[in-house]
């Protein structure tokens, strides 16, 4: 069941490797099918060079295993609870690339310090809350995913596709799992040019609001003037 | 039409990939035959993968698509601008190259702080000013070209041939398209070296007038004698 | 003898190299055969493009050479003094890895910061105190595997499968060649993350207890969940 | 002639690039043949990519080109005023590696942090002075020799093969041009090293006399027991 999905699961994860995401067994991309309620993601601690789309995982929206030999992603309820909570996303990844999961572990949100962040992130990258100590040792992936959502709640997550956990390091989404794959790439670059940048100038400020405006739309919904028919990316 | 032109803007853009100063769409060269009044661009948000001599579009300096079924890139009324300034320019690259856009980030020009800034680049590689919200909300990329036109109103461009726009990134420029990427792999090389330079010695001044003069004047100008018979690089 | 060991401890070494860890001749793994008290180690010296199974030497645990034709690393002894002292231990890798050796040359333990830390290593990879001129005048490379020893006389070894020698660099080790290679990998990436962490935020403090406990145990030990069957990584 | 040394400079130059010590047309590496006194060098400004050994440049200890259709690069006074100087050298090497130039460009000596550092430069890397106005202006790149030479006026060049030249970057040696590639590498690595450990511990002393002399004496001169029968690196 869903081989399309399968096989665009599996790419994408193997596109995290690609652009130096991810080492070892680290990092899952997942995909949703909206219609059937059903999510396929990278099996747990699989190495990403023997992996095939015959090993992906399908889940549910409950978390029960529908179809796979391989344990899913640890991972999975973090998954499920953005998907859940967020309903255009049909993507989601995690990392823990070096320069976002640094950000993360100082606790710290990513500024709009420039066009490039602007282009794909509509304003700051939120750090989340710290977990409690009741939310890690009871049910910690979906608390994760919970505080994550939090975040959101006076935010649109298509308009700033990622997010830092705090301690921990990023999630990103998308449209579908390519994108959230695209939009990991640029959360990396734009943590590594805010990292230089405050180390020049600890006092930068933010681009200003109508910088923002200017290059995240012209990418982006109706007035979009970037690429080829505007695509998203 | 232009077919040669085109070829060189293919490589041009295929070289910015293999330097490491763009990933994903971003960035873009151009090339122009002044003669015609005629650019070659990299179309709009096209992967480097794929890109063939015939994807490149042909605009003239008034920024009307002659030839090509894709859009030119979003950036072209900045090449524009800088064509028109510039007359000896014959080449322009824009990237988002990760230590210049931190510069550009930062606000910061780049100071001239060691040989192989001076070798390219004939004093402090300039950070434009901010863009005021009425700048940017109309014809936003002719004014980048404006306000990248202006940071040079005292300044010979193929002396600085590049420049940082402030919240952006770099642009830069030669005698035609091959020469603007080695600016633009040259600027990227002395935004890591300055940043290192700062952290290891936050008060370091620009290296002597007269270091500068003779780096830059063994490599460019009647007196040059790097390299066999006198290239810019 | 021992040919299989042979292969894997190869093999480790190579990969060594091939995860970004070392140049030139630098670094070294082993592996021990607990049965035969008997470890296979890297020649010294000896460029990993060149190596092959039949250079690597047999030692026992008083340092005799026991097989090969090329002198073993001249780390051996301190090889030597982690297997004898952690008996759990089935290979050893020391590297100079550019972040952990910084580290080490700080002559600082690197905290745990975050999850990526937490999920390898079970609290602080410590620093060890520097040794005293004598013991660096007479049988350095046994001194350094006794100030090794003495900085884990109150640690489970293979709970903090690192160390920093102070002012030298990294020693890592797992239950067999393969996972003292990965342990080195993700000392690496954690030394990384931990220097970007305190760049950003000097005053960052360690994660929660319940943190570390959960990313720890979650891998590791009777209850973990992660991966397929529990593989320890 | 010197059709030996020829191919072993060829080599030597494209290991720069190999190793990430050169992009463009930087860099250079010249081998020395003291029976006849003749020097044999990088031309200037070709590419790595197209240079044959038949390229290479003949010159004698007074600069005059004795062999080649090629210019030699235009460091080549330099190279000659470190041959004449510094009788035991063999082979040079010049690059703009990033991170020693930046110590260049901060006017610092990169300080003896660790023993990756003492296993080949016994004692901090120094950076010269600067050169005064009439040294730039006239005869620049022999005075930029003289600097050097001046540099190692009471230190053995091959304790300490190589230097930073204040506001350029590194020059290293030693015994053939292969030897002087190694230590090009190692005076990068150690650059980076001494970077992160300064931003991790601004008041970090170099490391003790004795484990100095015990790493540079354990792979130099005649008590050396690292390697196999003695190699120098």
């Amino acid at each position: 069941m869903l081989e399309a999905l399968k096989e665009e699961v599996l790419q994408a994860n193997i596109d995290l490797q690609k652009h130096g995401l991810v080492i070892l067994t680290w990092g899952n991309v997942s995909g949703i099918d909206r219609e059937r309620g059903l999510i396929v993601i990278k099996p747990s601690g699989v190495s990403y060079d023997d992996m095939k789309a015959e090993d992906m995982v399908v889940v549910d929206l409950e978390g029960r295993q529908v179809e796979g030999r391989l344990r899913p992603s640890s991972d999975t309820p973090t998954h499920i609870a953005i998907y859940k909570a967020f309903d255009k996303v049909g993507g989601v990844v995690h990392t823990h690339s070096v320069m976002a999961t640094s950000w993360a572990q100082a606790g710290k949100s990513i500024p709009a310090l420039g066009t490039t962040h602007a282009d794909n992130f509509y304003g700051p990258v939120p750090c989340t809350r710290k977990l409690a100590k009741e939310e890690i040792e009871n049910e910690y992936e979906a608390n994760t995913g919970k505080v994550i959502v939090e975040t959101f709640s006076n935010k649109d997550p298509l308009h700033v596709p990622g997010v830092l956990v705090n301690g921990h390091g990023p999630f990103s989404w998308g449209k579908n799992a390519h994108d959230a794959v695209i939009n990991a790439v640029v959360l990396e670059e734009v943590a590594k040019m805010a990292f230089n940048t405050v180390v020049l100038s600890p006092d930068v400020r933010p681009i200003d609001q109508y910088l923002l405006d200017k290059h995240f739309l012209r990418k982006h919904g109706p007035s979009a003037y970037y690429g080829q028919s505007n695509p998203q990316n």
